[in-house]
């Protein structure tokens, strides 16, 4: 049993932490961005991994609660504890420094609480890219980032958060400090704690910074938006796409017609070329090597998709501007979800073969439920859907409430049925604990539970998420 | 306390398990290639995952000892168990399939006993790439290069085989199996116990199947052979290379004059096609998408290459013949090490920007040792050098066996002050449990003890490899 976090508890540590790290919760601290999670919890905001050490120590010592706080963008309630004794809450936002930029070793170092956004400026600076990318870029921070493996736009062509990160600095459960910042591209000594902690959501170790790889900046980039026949129509085009330009495609989405329909219904601006809107449409970015322009390739990717009978309609950005106004359907389609309200999401990801077969699938049987919408939409090149259910235009979500966990069980028992996920990338948090209880391996699970146990003997980190308490 | 196996155990088994998993170990199980390691041990051939299961299990029960072994072409000793009671060897050998090609989900599904060049092959025959490429491809099998989790060749632009891993069938210590055999891209549900199994080198689980990423097949690959002034040089030729073609850099390998010179002495056949044949040379292989000519883009490498003063002379492949006998030289350079036969051999990484200090520093401070000679050559792009000391021609290794710990110690320590590995590439087994002691991080150690603990209570996974028994 853990003890709660209290005003007396502070005060025997205000002889080792200086005044800056004592702060009052905020809202920001103790809600989930969308008000479906409520937490308690007293803040502390330290300014140093030393000063994480020594806050660790003794929240291990008596027994106290911690739940990392990064940007507290988390999609599933990782950042906010609503049940048990309340917690510190550990902000790693006065960590934000980045600490050095090795151009000429694509390496940049930053803290926990560094924003996403400032790490791309920083690359960027220094010629190169960090491929990182969603849409919360703005405030969510690499600790979190890499706690929660996150994906996003570029998956295809640079894997998600773990694949981005060479090396950490975690502090553990009892407070000592692994120093694991590695600026290494290959190190095969011993077990692979960072790809551990990475994903682990702050219940194995906290981590205060990280080695994170650049990669060359492509010569050229060019989007495109092409109408396919259906979710197999667009498999194959990111097969003869790859068949020409192999891992230079580097982002590869997938829409449906719902998502258009949203941003209209929504009064957003971003609006789709291409008269009719095709049912089915996806988005292609390529970053090319030197001597090729991404204009040239997008086409002859697109007169052979006609020829395949594949795809008969598109538009190929010729400018920067026409480039961002395509990316912008695409990114805006969330806040269109948002200010529709959705039933329920999802973020399930399956086998790529199988897709098809599961979107096919999936509409008549959730119609069967109820009179529902779907805005199918994601990074089909990683088989990754944001799968999201609506009511119908002018009904109001709250009307679907008795349905809600029959959609939700119906899609994720769906996508386990093929093999899938139904948790691709926004992780476990404390809304999918039951899910990982009901799809997972059980001797993964039995595996997870022994080393949470190992490394965090007392249940201090993250209680609740990921592993029940 | 570990118990050893005897006939007596083995007949324990024979009522659960066929007489085909019954075998006599031969010396290619009890001996490790170069003879440095020799074992005892009693030998199980499983043909199932289920009969993995059901050995580990007795094994557990009985406290016994257990040796995966793979292709047995390890280069720390992790195969082979000299010290200690005589173990199970647990061969993967019967379980060599390739179970299914997801050509349109670029997904590969092998046995952990499968051999690294029919991977390869089956990957060619459905148009795909299997990128992990290493000299001993012919006889090492997955299971082995994923425990160890093997570099080689093409890590520059594809990561090491733990990148080419989607997901791991794995039966534990307790003899339960781990069904992670996804084929998916992205999957957020909980610890990363894929990247924990992979490089723990038999220590936590036997990975017995595993669902392997292939890439699409660059639409035309080239190779070039440059001089370069210096190791520095070859750094600032990567950075140039990668600026004008990003990520298609597929392999950049750096040779000292050493090797070629080996060739010679070892009477084998490569021959470096420039004269005079340069101190400092580099090999480098583009894979570049459709439109582009590999020469063309090789050639302007190398005219801005010259121009900023960084080479002056080169060639580049016009033919497939003329790339392999490029290829030939980097390739052949390991048999001409072991016919000239060193005194130490290492296999380091060091921060890419440290690498030149790390080359200026090294030879001075090993010649103040004596009189021997330095075959440097290695994965430039990665940091990894594979440094190792010879005697002076005409002269024996087995002179120099006073100065050998000397010799190592200096390298391992040298590279550990630059903040790098002992082990870039070829893991702990047994030969590195003390540098792993002596240069990891005590945290890191601790936790992976506990872990180990946590998941092999008895200690019965390959004990006295990576961690101390």
């Amino acid at each position: 049993m853990l003890n709660p976090a209290t005003p007396a508890f502070l005060d025997t540590l205000r002889d080792r932490l200086p005044d800056a790290v004592f702060r009052t919760a905020g809202p920001e601290h103790l809600e989930e961005p969308r008000g479906r999670y409520r937490g308690a919890g007293l803040l502390l905001a330290p300014g140093s991994t030393q000063e994480v050490a020594t806050i660790m120590q003794a929240c291990h010592a008596a027994r106290i609660g911690v739940v990392p706080h990064g940007g507290g963008t988390g999609l599933v309630g990782g950042q906010v504890m609503q049940e048990g004794a309340a917690p510190v809450i550990l902000s790693l936002a006065r960590m934000d420094a980045i600490r050095e930029v090795y151009a000429s070793e694509n390496v940049l170092v930053a803290e926990g609480g560094a924003i996403l956004s400032d790490v791309q400026a920083a690359a960027r600076e220094a010629g190169r890219l960090f491929p990182l990318s969603l849409a919360s870029e703005g405030s969510a921070r690499i600790g979190g980032l890499l706690a929660t493996n996150a994906g996003g736009l570029n998956v295809l062509r640079y894997g998600n958060a773990r694949a981005q990160c060479l090396g950490l600095e975690v502090v553990t459960a009892q407070g000592e400090i692994w120093h694991g910042l590695t600026r290494l591209y290959k190190d095969n000594t011993g077990y692979d704690l960072r790809d551990l902690m990475i994903g682990a959501e702050g219940s194995l170790g906290i981590i205060t910074a990280a080695a994170l790889k650049l990669a060359p900046v492509p010569a050229a980039s060019g989007t495109a938006l092409f109408q396919v026949a259906s979710p197999r129509a667009a498999l194959d085009l990111l097969a003869l796409a790859r068949d020409r330009v192999g891992d230079n495609v580097t982002a590869f989405e997938l829409m449906h017609r719902q998502g258009p329909e949203f941003l209209i219904e929504a009064g957003l601006d971003a609006r789709v070329p291409l008269d009719p809107v095709p049912e089915w449409m996806v988005l292609v970015e390529l970053g090319l090597p030197e001597g090729l322009a991404p204009e040239d390739s997008l086409a002859a990717i697109f007169e052979a998709a006609v020829e395949a009978g594949i795809s008969q309609d598109g538009v190929i950005a010729s400018s920067e501007a026409q480039s961002e106004a395509l990316w912008a359907i695409r990114e805006t389609i969330p806040e269109a979800n948002r200010r529709i309200g959705s039933i329920s999401s999802h973020d399930i990801s399956v086998p790529l073969s199988a897709l098809p077969d599961f979107i096919d699938q999936g509409g008549p049987a959730l119609r069967a439920l109820g009179d529902v919408r779907i805005n199918c939409f994601g990074h089909l090149g990683d088989g990754n859907l944001h799968y999201n259910v609506f009511p119908p235009k002018g009904r109001d979500r709250n009307d679907f409430e008795k349905i809600r966990p029959k959609v939700k069980e119906l899609v994720h028992d769906l996508a386990h049925a093929f093999g899938g996920s139904v948790s691709a990338e926004h992780g476990i948090g404390r809304l999918k604990v039951g899910d990982l209880e009901r799809y997972g391996d059980p001797v993964k699970l039995a595996m997870m539970r022994a080393i949470k146990t190992a490394l965090d003997p007392n249940g201090i980190l993250n209680p609740g998420a990921v592993l029940r308490g």
